[in-house]
C-alpha cells in the first residue's frame, strides 16, 4: 500500500493561537503520528488549503477530488475539519477506484487528551479494508458518508438512522 | 455493536516502576482511551491475567479462549504484550463465530509519545471490518495470526513473507 | 506554609475551542499541576474573573487585591493571563505584608509541549524564598513588577533593562 | 546567570525499557525543557554517570563534585535519581561558592504525567534566588541536604523534623 494522506486543515491540526495572534495551522499532525507509531507501509502526507472546514468552498473541494484522482494509488486518508466533512464526502463521491476515508479529531492532536491518534489509528484499518467508495471514521465508527451527521451537543458523529 | 475487550497486561498497560518496587499494571489504558475518544458503540473492558507475556502459560491462554467463547457477542479486541502475541493468537485460533483482533504498544499508553491510542484505532476499526477469525494489528497494519513475526531490532512487525 | 492561588483565566487555563463556540476557561490547570506532583504544603486554589486577560478592567483588578489582602497568609500567587500581568501587578503593589508571584503560560496547560508545569514550579519556589513583594516569573525568570515587558515577537517575558 | 545542569541519570531521565531490554538512559530532559519553556538565560546541560542512583559510588560523587568545583559560574543544578540525592548532596557540601540545587522526578519526563517540568521550575527559581550552598528540591519544597529524607511509602521527601 502506498497511502495519501491530505492535511486540509481543521482541528487536528490547530495549534494554540491567542486574541493577538492570526488564526494558525500547524505541520500535519499525521506525519508525526505515522513516523511515531512506525507504521510499516509507504505514505505521503501533503498539506493543502490550510482553512477552517467553514470557510472551504466548493472550489477547494474540486481542487482536493482533483488531487485525489491524480493520486496513482487507491487508498487515500483525508485530515479535515469536523464541520464540513459531510459536504466534502459528496464530492469526493466522484472519484473513481478509490478507497477514500475521511477523518478529523474534536480536539488537536497536540493536546495530552486528543482523539486524533486513535481517529486515524481507525481511518488507516479502515482505508486497507473496505472496498471502494467514500467514508467517514469518526469514534470509533466507519460510516457512509451519506448516511452521517455530526451532534455538535454530544461532541460525536451519529448514523442518520438513529433518530437524532 | 457490543465489544469485549481483554486487557491480559503487556506494555500497553505498565506504569513507571523503580528498581525498589515491584512489577506493577496499572488500569487499562483501553477503557481511559475507548472513553476520552467518545467511541459510539458499546464495549466492556475486562481486566485479567496481569502478567508480562513473556510469562503467560498455557493454561492462561486457555483461559482467555473461555473467556471469548463464553462472550455473547462476535467482536472481541485483546491488549496484549507484544512477545508473545503469537502463541495466544494460535490458541485463539480455536473460538469459533469470532472476529478477535489482538494488539498492544510498544510504548506505554501513559507516555507522551505512546502508540497505544493508534494501535487501539487499528483495532477497534478492524474488529469492525473483517470476517471471523484472529488478527493482529500492529505499526497501523493487520496480519493474519499464522503470518506475522515481531522484529525486535526494528521494532516493528512485519509479515513472515517480507523476508526477514 | 498556606498558599493561595488565584486562577484569574488566561491562556494557562484555556480549553480548546472551535469556532462555533464560546469563549472557555477550564477548572485550574494549577489544582491538577499541584496535586499531581505531591507538593509537600498546604494550598488552596481559587478560581475567579474567568476572563480573557485584555479584558480585565480596574473593577476586575481591585477585586483581586482586595481577595489577596483577605487572605489570611502571606503566600500568593496568581495564575493570569500573560498580556496585562504588568497591570495587575502594579495593582498588586498595594498590599501589605504578602509575597505575591503572578505567573502565566504561553502554551495552555492541556498541551503537551505546555510551559505551566514549568512555570508554576518557579512561582512556588519564588513565593517560598522572596522578601514581601509583588514579582512576575516567565521563562525560567523572576522580575520585578515595576521593570518588565512581554516580547510578543520573541513569545518571552524581558527586563526593561535588556534594551528591546 | 550562566547555569550549569549536570545530568546525572535516575528516573526523571528513563526511556521505557523491557524485559528483554538493557537499562537505558536517554538524552537529558532538562534540554528538552529548558528550550521549550524558552527559559531567558544562558544554560548548559552536561550529561554524566548515568547510572541508577543506588549504584553511585563514592567515586563517582568525587567526579561530580570536580565537574561543580570547575565550573566557571555560580549557578549549577544536578538532575539526579531520587534515592540518594541526600549521599550526593553531603559530598557536593565541600563545593566553595556555588549554589548547587539537587533535583529529579517520581515519573519520568516522558510520561503525560509527569513531575518532572514543575520540579526542574522550583529548581531554576531556587538557584536564583538562594545563597550559597546544597539544597534539595522536591514536592515543591526547597529543603536543607542535611535536613530531609524520601518518604518511599509516601512518594515524597520530607523535613527530617516533621515527625516521619
Amino acid at each position: 500500500m502506498k497511502l495519501l494522506v491530505l492535511a486540509i486543515g481543521g482541528t487536528i491540526d490547530k495549534v494554540y493561537f491567542d486574541a493577538l495572534s492570526d488564526y494558525q495551522i500547524g505541520t500535519p499532525a499525521a506525519t508525526e503520528i505515522l513516523q511515531r507509531v512506525k507504521v510499516n507501509f509507504d505514505f505521503e502526507v501533503r498539506q493543502m488549503i490550510s482553512k477552517d472546514s467553514l470557510e472551504m468552498t466548493d472550489a477547494d473541494r474540486q481542487e482536493i477530488l482533483s488531487v485525489v484522482q491524480d493520486h496513482s494509488g487507491k487508498h487515500v486518508i483525508i485530515t479535515h475539519g469536523t464541520d464540513t466533512m459531510v459536504e466534502t464526502g459528496q464530492v469526493l463521491n466522484q472519484a473513481a477506484h478509490k478507497t477514500i476515508v475521511i477523518m478529523g479529531a474534536m480536539q488537536p492532536a497536540i493536546m495530552k487528551l486528543t482523539d486524533a491518534d486513535f481517529n486515524l489509528g481507525v481511518a488507516v484499518a479502515a482505508v486497507q479494508t473496505l472496498s471502494e467508495g467514500v467514508y467517514l471514521c469518526m469514534n470509533g465508527r466507519i460510516y457512509d458518508v451519506d448516511r452521517v451527521v455530526k451532534n455538535r451537543a454530544e461532541g460525536q458523529f451519529q448514523d442518520l438512522g438513529e433518530g437524532l
